[in-house]
């Protein structure tokens, strides 16, 4: 096998797992602009997402968001995306909307709100049963606004009486993957901020317990890569959540802010062989003002080309310059590969697997974007329900 | 007059504006948490404004958002106003809501929508006409979420030229307020993202065009104070948006953050000689979790106490100190006034013009809190409508 | 024992260590400007500290940093300090300054340097022998420059390995304490960037490997107060590095840039147990332009004073009102006890330990700064030697 | 001529500034590392300028720095450079390493040394004479380190009475290029810490007075190209200086830390009309830690590519996709020129006017990195002297 195909064959195997809420309306706290054909239903949801992976050939599977996915046969749902040549993923559970929640869920100080919020997750384990998900992924709004507000500490209390009840209601198969986030919604601070906190939970919890590196939830500087780099080091790498961001957790296409980073990270993971079934790779992003589809699937172009870049690194001469100390033979090592046109290589990929060689083409071509236009109208379109 | 009533004196002629979006809900993008007793018409949150008022004696104007606080008639908006003890203070404009707005709104590459927010904005003049209003208050949500979206320079003559229609608007005593912020809800490229932008804007509008510096609004590590100086030396200072936050946009109760930096800020603003009428001391923030009257209460307080504080510098001292090259006792002469508890000092203030010594403790002995839980029941909450 | 009497009892058994570079020359890459007076021996240093206890009475150890400090005979330096008043507090290694360390110390790709490093720790566990100190400090400013320098992973290998070794060193009474700090002199990548890869270090080496929190080493926006909650409950902070930032790590005095920061942090510490021996409370700070040992004065001060107003927090009310969900309430009792001038208490306390009411006014009667620069002429005046 | 010729043309035409001081010692407060082969005079940096010349062709001037570059006789030196083929190019001031401004320079409270601040800027107009450097380009360390230090808008005052007389001084031909910083080396308030404060200034000066972007100097998240956009838009825009950085003020190889963000910048130039000689394309870095030749090479060549990349986007095609509101696709045409490999295209345009397709390699090849070390022995290396 020759390198290119090597680098080929890698991008193949590598999937990218879609969010169903990126097919949904989203917007900010001033305003949610909803496009027509927006899908109304999480069947709907799942068919556009059959069209991403349609195109681009490594999109196999959809994350669910419960209880924005909610349906009656969870199987049923299943059954319906294999109908559509797709596959249910992850499960995300969603503690934020309900009016108990206002101070917190797991972390609440009212014993009852935070029994309910169990409750609920632990559905979604039910719900992975039913539709055959690995993994768990537990975002947490909880966090206070103002000092004083609660106990800070009580709440790792808290939070960790939860996760050990979850944890332990997971089947053989089945992960828990906990994701951080430095701010928002909660103003003065986050009850899992940091990679750090994730970890410290994960590890009392056991292997099954795994973090999630969401690209978008870090401070400002923070170096992303050295993260991932360490959690692969102590295989607590569970996934991502990709998306980019400028400013704040702005979830815009991933890649699009900063490509040079993505790949700096992608190419850690190679390093720490995270390219693997066991690390996720999940988007977690919302497309606010651009149309849905189309950005969803150059976002799966985009996290490919990273990855192929990353791939055409060249281990021995970085290996070779990094252990003689010659700092900028190493870095131009790195940056030829990222200074490297891939396009026509992860088009020629694509292709080989029978996918489109350019996704974007195909689906404006295929009518798809005119067709839900006009299908989808009267019902209530999805959306966070905020 | 002893130095001790020259500051109470200047804390009660300093007024404090309070918004009449804080009296209703408002949320995240992830979840807006309703509250009972919120108002539902204008002429509620003007009963509200009017109990912070009853009960600080600082906060006699309310600023209007439109169209969130649409009416009929405005000048019996005023009137009622009026009734109740306040006054109607800035006029807000808000050009963010519309679908049209979806790319923009007076920056928009479309003519026809920038038509329509320019024409909002010339309505927003009539308003201030019918209410007696000195202030348009022009914050824009205009910006761009990926690189290359529009062109920036383009938007900045789009721009200029909405500006230039609504300054040639303005009666003889109005003025026109020009908000910056960073970023939220754009993303990329805001097109006022800096007091720079701002400050470029309004000196070749005019003298009638001012800088409003929202505290909320600016990079990490900004120096607002610096700010705030150099405006004040350039006549350009027209007002502030107070609020604080620990990481983004976040609303919070003015000096919540931050004490120590509203107290720098409002030293500036004396030092500069702003604490005058043409120095708009408004409120622009939220509260999500927190009950809103007693929250503005606290906000108007923390103001008051900063201002405080700032008129507590012993000037002399600290001049001589700076001549001299005495950083530590330069510093000294400002940690001296930042360290004094001035809550006795401003509580006296208020009890000498017939407010109330301790606000908050009045308000929750007045029964408000109680009676608009009771008779607020039906209709439609006032909200940002996002 | 009243509760005012409680607080002062709680305040004057904290202890502060001054580090012993903080009376040295210090500035930046642009300038070093020298002070008339500095110390020229670690002798002197330890005059100057002994003088900040002399009027603080709480701040009894200094902290030597090697090679810095180096002398021939460590326990007769030791013996010189209790003459003077004071003890060898901390020992700080350096390896940051050979030219052998240019690409890392520890970390480095070559072998040769990284025992060259292990060794001079090594030394340094021998001088804590000799000192009898019990913390021996660990700050490396390893770390990458470029992306692609040098292989993440494997530096942490190389750092588990250095620490394992050093650790097997520690006597019985022993400790480490390893520090963290997300850039500079690395621009690229830090190889311990966050307290989550101090604390995985530690967690690997045992109960005597504890983390430090340097409060200028985070990036923007870090809750610090979050992070001392969680080493705290999980039993590893070993204590601070304070000074205080407004943007990079500036080294300014402990308190001066963030007086609500300081006073939050102290909260939790006192919340979480930990205003207990075994949390070094230590300055970590340089004074480039101001005079040294009053500003090593003010912020042991600031330091006093924000654990004097945490410790007034009326934890029963604070408590309620967390259980209640009370907001507003929870808030305003922690605003309560930071808006009150403890300055008179402090001075109460200092005086009752008999130390001086007023440090700093004792210090400037002293005529001490007057002394040294008579009296320290000729020599080489410490200083970073950078 | 077809549009890659046009492109090469263009490319060709730009010329990069490099600035003496970095070929020069360099480090940080910590550590400076000395290299083997670093010049001990201006001459000698010249010398290795030279050799960036000649290897790319398109770095045809020097930047001095003053007085880190004093010599005797000003023409002779700028004789000695056109011997060496390339010219004296920019006069950089340096007024922050005297004892005397300690305080400050220009702002500095004390007139006394304000005097000498502009002496010494007066005396570098006086050497552009003597060498035909057209731009004087001026940065001031001067701020405070703590709140009070000194009066904020006296220091402005200060500010613009020196920048005036040493406007009043300039030729006809020649320019004031003011830069801007937000922070280092002063901790709390730098004097002119943005664009808006250099901006102002200039406004009053006259058109001479131009604003220098330096990339490294902004707050995090500051997008930097709308900076670009709006000078050139205001006819303000008198150049760069390049470097780039992850966190602070780091000076690393331009391009090395966000090609992507280089590359908006370029692109924000060229839709500007800024891609002429009025615009002064300069590097200012350092290189602490790779050797500095080469380190320079590379980045003249990453400001090329990003210029090459810039000047593919397809300016019609991006243009109609604005107009119709297509964000996908106006990105996506950002994106094509962003992701193309543009590097044989320069080596192609650099060959084309006798300079080197590959620089690195050339420059590697001559032996030059050899001969330095070999012949420049003995005597002081030069540096930045802190």
């Amino acid at each position: 096998m020759t390198a290119v195909s090597a680098v080929q064959s890698a991008l193949t195997s590598q999937t990218i797992e879609t969010p169903s809420w990126a097919y949904g309306n989203s917007g900010t706290r001033f305003k949610v602009f909803a496009q027509a054909g927006v899908p109304r239903t999480p069947e709907e949801k799942l068919q556009d997402a059959a069209r991403v992976h349609l195109h681009t050939g490594v999109a196999p599977t959809v994350a669910l968001h419960i209880p924005w996915d909610r349906v009656d046969d969870y199987a049923a749902l299943a059954e319906h995306a294999r109908g559509l040549g797709v596959g249910i993923g992850t499960i995300n559970s969603n503690v934020f909307q309900d009016d108990d929640y206002k101070l917190g869920s797991v972390t609440n100080p009212d014993p009852a709100v935070r029994r309910k919020a169990v409750r609920h997750l632990l559905d979604c384990v039910d719900i992975m049963d039913a539709t055959g998900s690995r993994d768990l992924k537990l975002w947490f709004s909880d966090g206070t606004n103002y000092p004083g507000q609660d106990d800070l500490s009580a709440r790792q209390g808290r939070l960790a009486e939860a996760l050990a009840e979850v944890y332990a209601r997971l089947g053989d198969d089945q992960r828990m993957l906990l994701e951080y986030k430095l701010f928002e919604p909660a103003f003065y601070a986050t009850d899992v901020p940091d990679w750090g906190t994730a970890y410290a939970h994960c590890l009392k919890l056991g292997p099954k317990a795994q973090v999630v590196v969401d690209t978008g939830h870090h401070a400002p500087g923070t170096n992303i890569e050295f993260i991932v780099a360490l959690l692969l080091r102590e295989r607590r790498l569970g996934g991502f959540d990709f998306n980019s961001r400028f400013y704040a957790d702005d979830d815009l296409m991933a890649g699009a802010a900063d490509p040079f980073q993505l790949f700096r990270i992608m190419y850690e993971v190679i390093r720490g062989g995270g390219l693997t079934a066991d690390t996720a790779f999940m988007l977690d992003q919302c497309h606010n003002i651009e149309p849905k589809i189309p950005a969803i699937i150059r976002s799966v172009m985009n996290v490919q080309e990273a990855t192929a870049k990353a791939l055409l690194v060249d281990a021995d001469a970085l290996a070779a310059a990094q252990r003689e100390g010659d700092v900028l033979g190493a870095n131009a090592v790195l940056m030829d590969a990222f200074n490297t046109d891939v396009r026509p290589l992860v088009a020629e990929a694509r292709s080989s697997i029978g996918a489109d060689a350019d996704p974007l083409a195909a689906y404006r071509a295929s009518g798809w974007a005119e067709r839900i236009v006009k299908d989808r109208v009267g019902g209530e379109q999805a959306g966070w329900g905020a």
